[in-house]
């Protein structure tokens, strides 16, 4: 059968795009403004209600997108057929190639309400086309890495591990996991997302595995057998109390962990906790999964429980799906330009942004200011934006996925101890615009 | 730069997978039980808070996703490399193909709390390792079926566009726009959309268009030069009184329609008619963005609006961005098994479901019965599984996309009145287990 959706025959990330775009350039074209020297921005209006801040992520596979944005013939062909644009269009996408600039917010590094956090500078051409592929990917990515932020810092260094693919479209499952990841958590259970990304990939067994079996005791020594005691029993299928019995009869006390997946997990912990110590077996870890969010972690944090399994609430952004972000043309041919109406008003001019901290480290503003036009910058600010393309092609030596878990980890700490808190509230710095 | 995003070496599916499916198998193929019949069955334990009804939507992509579960030497080397399961592991995964059966909800039906939707039955090994991809497909794009479904009805006949891809990642937007066509939106932005699926595309311009020419009147002239007067011009990038007589002034009373995209959009587009009546507009469509959901729809009914595009709200499931749907192990070697500790606890056995209706057609009940042992059968009763494939092979005329539209648009005609209101409350019918 055919399976439209893997196209075989093409790699091409062009035709993830709003039709709009293509139909803007080609009058765009037509009219001759198509080469006006522009510079596009991307910027969250504000966070997600009673967030007080954002994780930049996507930034990286946004990159490698436009790579890939090419029109072959297969999307050529697809575009002349549903005639979305004019001869001319399709003989000047069939070049195609972004040849522009592009700066961003690095990944991992936090932003808040007005930050400039991807500019785009080539024609308009060039760099109309690319903002349905920007978006969706930073969007995504960023709406995944503030909810797992905010997770990561309520487990307060016990390691999560991400288990929500199955809750999510298969491909943004790997997007997500890669988000999550960034955002500190430890490992993740997507295979895929272990093959793109090098993330560790871990899992044992499902309640299926336990059922197959004519008895737990049998599911516990099959797996043993084949894992080693080492491994993590799942003993919630029938009675836990005679699961995690049989667990420790089964695997001895070396038992790596038990994990629980329903229920009122503090208290099964605790109580699993005291029976496991009873049987000798101390170094046992408790993992615990089951509709876990941030909230439900924070919750836990006096609970003898060693590890979080978390699914539906992380790769969904907990409550906020996607960052809001849009993509703006703000200059062109080096004059600000902005929507002028009542609604949706927004601030013309390329824009650069630095973050303002007291000496003892702790961030104070974000002030978002023209780039023609830097305030005088003080000992303790940092320049937020870093270049990421140049002429079309990434710059060396960009940022890898560590270097954003270890970027976001020091931005966390340099926040007011209110932002940290989950509860709804305001932005954690306010930003300026200067 | 190296792209990891689109392996362009493999489409495989076989790696959107959660590691613990493969360590399962591994352990089963050890110990002898991965040969044991099963019956997996994936469900929903509850409707999303407040929803009346749930959209059945992915199926086909399922059957598509299956086809292209393969470990390719790629797929191997990667498991081989992280050391997930054994050699003989590795030597069974090489020849895996899934040769078992599947029934299911058609795509469009509707699924209630405890709904079968779909059915797998085959060996343990050859099932267990779809659990991932098959949720992941399902939960996704049902989320947004269902959310769409909702708008489609709030619309009352009004065409919708779907234009929220840059709102979710970059091939959940694909799948998205499927989805809400599937319920009743008439276009989509998303080019991809319309490659992989021949749903139709629409879009014109965004306000990057205006901000690129030095005046309105400018841009309007370049839109219409290339794409006539029957296209849609965008009047709210400065001031909309002042866009409207402009727009009207350019493409003439023939103008196809006007697009407000920010602002109280109910009194502008009543403002708006009365303008265009005036000046002679009478024909020229009102079309209406912006932050639109199912409620917002709703109150526009008495508003002059002729179309809605509606982007965020529908790709995120307008608040419900995951279906919840789960794949639980229920019959191991013909005898029903199921989880049964106090939370959780499921049904076992192979089931099947039929859903009554009274002589008028208005839908009473699921009934949802044990497979072998089937209720008496009434004459308004219709049963809810088709079968999907047989021996591993996609039965031959499956329902098609437009298949499921009309299938939902018949479906939502049978639901009690009480079901189709937008405000929260119990499934419009209940389930019965038989």
């Amino acid at each position: 059968m055919a399976s439209p959706d893997r196209p075989a025959s093409s790699t091409s990330t062009a035709l993830l795009t709003d039709h709009y775009e293509l139909t803007m350039l080609s009058s765009a074209l037509a009219d001759g403004t198509a080469e006006r020297d522009c510079v596009f921005e991307v910027f969250a209006r504000r966070l997600p209600a009673g967030r007080r801040y954002g994780v930049v992520a996507g930034t990286t596979r946004v990159l490698e997108a436009i790579a890939d944005f090419r029109f072959t013939e297969a999307e050529l062909a697809q575009l002349a057929a549903t005639a979305v644009v004019s001869d001319e269009t399709l003989d000047w996408l069939a070049d195609y190639r972004f040849g522009g600039d592009i700066d961003g917010y690095p990944e991992g590094e936090l932003y808040f309400p007005g930050s400039p956090i991807l500019t785009v500078r080539g024609t308009f051409a060039e760099s109309v086309v690319l903002e349905t592929l920007v978006l969706s990917i930073l969007n995504h990515d960023s709406a995944v890495a503030s909810a797992a932020a905010r997770m990561s810092s309520a487990a307060h260094g016990r390691p999560i591990i991400e288990m929500g693919g199955r809750r999510t479209h298969e491909y943004a499952a790997v997007a997500a996991a890669r988000a999550a990841y960034l955002a500190g958590f430890a490992t993740t259970s997507n295979l895929e997302a272990g093959r793109r990304y090098g993330i560790p990939t871990r899992g044992t067994v499902a309640h299926a595995f336990m059922l197959l079996h004519d008895t737990e005791e049998a599911a516990f020594r099959a797996q043993v057998a084949r894992m080693g005691a080492d491994t993590t029993l799942l003993v919630d299928t029938y009675d836990i109390t005679a699961g995690i019995e049989t667990a420790v009869r089964v695997a001895g006390p070396e038992l790596g962990a038990i994990r629980i997946d329903s229920g009122d997990v503090g208290p099964l912990a605790r109580k699993a906790r005291e029976q496991l110590d009873s049987l000798g077996a101390k170094d046992t870890r408790i993992v615990v999964s089951g509709d876990l969010d941030e909230h439900a972690i924070a919750a836990l944090r006096a609970e003898p429980v060693d590890a979080y399994g978390v699914g539906t609430s992380v790769v969904t952004g907990s409550g906020a799906p996607t960052a809001g972000m849009v993509y703006k043309l703000v200059e062109v041919n080096g004059k600000p330009v902005a929507k002028r109406s009542e609604h949706k008003a927004s601030r013309g001019g390329r824009k650069s942004a630095l973050r303002r901290h007291k000496p003892t480290g702790t961030a104070l503003e974000e002030v978002v200011y023209p780039s023609a036009a830097p305030p005088e910058r003080g000992p303790h600010d940092r320049e937020l934006l870093i270049p990421l393309m140049r002429g079309g092609q990434p710059v060396p030596d960009l940022p890898t996925l560590d270097d954003g878990r270890q970027r976001l980890r020091r931005a966390l700490v340099s926040l007011p101890w209110e932002g940290l808190k989950l509860s709804g509230g305001d932005p954690a710095i306010p930003t300026t615009f200067s």
